[in-house]
């Protein structure tokens, strides 16, 4: 499993990503699933993806090979919009799904690759989507500021008490965290290393970006305090009386 | 879908089941999950049931016309230990399986029907199980006090933070609110009235047990609570920095 979460905000967009991989319970490690595409002054995009490594992996490749041609092949780094983005990285996806089901009649494995992925293109205002395995895609807005991808119920409640798209960056990014801790809690396929960068709208640069390795002081000290917090509100609300 | 959740503590029981029953979104409705067998001094015996409705309406059907023969027949009242109801359980469950299996080759449904059940027969300690739907079953214990059928994953990280073996029963009764909560706030096919339940220990009688309908005051109450609450220990939490 993964979970990645993209949250589209007044003043950015905030990702994160956990860095687990498995097949099955006993063979899994650790890769991590963000990619960011930053020409500063141009653009900042950056990729979370969701499903079997060997998939994504290989989408990655092309779109990273894609992005260094300089012959008018539609790009990440040529598209004039994050629409065009989005149809680049689905092009990507459906190209790698062809090649692997023309040599996978033996396989029952079904490709699922997915990405969350956003960012800003000078003169457009910042921009989130995700696309589906299927390949279409949608795209974040005012109403459903974020999205999720992989093990996204555990995190879901608290994104939903907190997050709207006036949240600031920084609220932002201690409720991923947060939304994360619940997700690793109860889904062992779940785990650190945590990915988090937080851009800042029209910046057009990345400027904060921070991994969470296992045994992370400051990721500890927040979910121990919100655990401790919970447990002290929970004891303060009142019994229901029969 | 469903959600119900049974919890096994030192003090006694407790249980909460929703009401809601769909097929699809167009046609949803209104039936209670819970159905208590109780002869005081005796046993109270609670089920919690999930799945398809005409599947477990007759097993508790077929459950409830076993418990009134006097013919010997294994039922829930004469049943000598709450194992042995796990096995009258999942016998009617297996029975009516059968009879939908006969009768519906041009069928596409799965027989799904599952439950929590538990409570006290005089003579043992109050015990918690729940079956699956392939009839067999497993006994809630010490270290997973807390047993869920249905929509289980929204409502889990807040028991996960407060529930343990000791947890009296009125924290754990609204603590199962609150997971109620958190889980009809992301899935319609959850939904109120919302049966809650608690068993004390030893008592082998119903003394408490309550309907939180539409707009119940005190649910709104708790639920509002929780949410402002979480909302500021939110804000009280440091920030991470980059």
């Amino acid at each position: 499993m993964t979970y990645c979460i993209g949250l589209l905000l007044n003043g950015g967009i905030v990702f994160a990503s956990d860095s687990r991989t498995h097949a099955s319970v006993d063979n899994y490690s650790q890769f991590c699933k963000m990619t960011v595409f930053e020409r500063p002054a141009d653009r900042v995009v950056v990729l979370l993806s969701s499903g079997a490594l060997a998939g994504t992996q290989s989408i990655i490749s092309v779109l990273k090979q894609r992005a260094d041609l300089q012959d008018g092949t539609p790009s990440i780094y040529n598209a004039n919009t994050m629409f065009d983005v989005a149809e680049v990285v689905s092009d990507a996806t459906r190209y790698v799904e062809r090649r692997e089901a023309a040599g996978g009649q033996t396989s029952r494995l079904v490709f699922n690759a997915s990405f969350i992925f956003g960012g800003q293109i000078r003169g457009e205002q910042p921009r989130l989507f995700r696309t589906y395995a299927e390949t279409n895609f949608i795209e974040a807005e005012r109403d459903s500021p974020y999205l999720q991808t992989g093990e996204t119920k555990y995190g879901k409640p608290i994104l939903d008490r907190v997050i709207t798209h006036e949240t600031s960056l920084s609220d932002a990014a201690k409720c991923a965290l947060l939304s994360f801790d619940s997700t690793m809690r109860s889904n062992l396929s779940v785990g650190l290393p945590i990915d988090l960068l937080s851009y800042e709208r029209d910046s057009l640069c990345v400027t904060r970006r921070r991994r969470f390795e296992e045994g992370d002081a400051q990721f500890s000290q927040l979910t121990h305090a919100w655990s401790k917090g919970v447990r002290e509100l929970f004891t303060r609300l009142p019994e229901p009386s029969w």
